[in-house]
């Protein structure tokens, strides 16, 4: 991977990282919770987010410049995402992860 | 799966259909034959025709209205894809498949 | 794909109707009933089945041995994934998936 | 994530990180230089290497216990690649991310 530059490698990592945790808290967190936390809307918010990043990380991966596309759609998503985990609650590391997944994928997409 | 309307039925098809002859092709055909084949831009092209079409494919099983968005690139990507695997040559099927796939993505994006 | 045999192609075609059935059921049923069908661990082994399924689909596309490892692990989990559905009960489009699905792992994984 | 083990969470970043290593690494490295790099083989095993890092990473996010049969198969294929890797040569980086994810899935699938 030394070949990807490191605002590239940054968005990579940032990608995998809210990838991981969206999932992570869907399957962990707001399945415990129920309630609001598996209100369609919202989880499948979730699942879509979590899709989204594990996507655009394997377009910087194969290192196509299609990536540009996909960390745009990438960042509309996790704001969404971060806006919505705020409003139901308890859920600030979903926020953190797709707020710094969004703001380097806004850079990627520019 | 019978909440998908008979268009997005379609278009999941097409997307699952184009996602396996483009994997399928790239790892069978393109490493047997080398050369143009799997020239960097012709094969890189190829996997990520793969992985948006699986990931559109995803979004349209989640329920999310983003698919309109994957659906957009995906068919983006594929008329790419079909125009460079007809460049290339001795890629009939996945040219076909590409075709098929950015048609009913198009219809998806509107 | 005209070089998978028929068996792994009427494989592949298994896993990835499974992996739609499971996917598209756990959004747009289970979300939607709660209860039961949100209950942690049937709502994570359908996930789990939804992936195990895409992935064996992956690993026959490549063309790669392991699919026999894959496709196995695949078998226990749509087995266990029909078993659980059957529990909760109105889910019996998974139930079915999700049979046909093993018995052409089990088979592959010979 | 906080509710991963600090071994699972170790493990989770291994299979993370050797997915990025073989798919940029196949994607950029052995596409560049041809020859026994894109040879079916090896090029497949990278790939198939890269999809199990992958399925190991998201049953583990999931919170799955069949994460511990993903886990083994990851192991014995990373350890394949890694072989593989050390023979074609050129390939470090590739060699210790499979090392160290196939060391930590063993221990996962214990």
């Amino acid at each position: 991977m030394d070949k990807l530059s490191p605002e590239m490698k940054a968005c990579l990592d940032n990608c995998l990282s809210c990838y991981s945790t969206c999932l992570s808290m869907a399957m962990n967190h707001c399945l415990e919770m129920g309630g609001e936390h598996t209100e369609p809307a919202h989880f499948k918010l979730m699942m879509a987010c979590a899709e989204i990043c594990r996507t655009s990380a394997h377009f910087m991966l194969i290192g196509t410049p299609h990536h540009k596309h996909t960390c745009r759609e990438c960042a509309e998503i996790c704001e969404q995402c971060a806006q919505d985990c705020g409003r139901v609650g308890d859920m600030q590391e979903c926020v953190d992860a797709c707020r710094r997944c969004a703001e380097s994928c806004r850079e990627m997409a520019a």
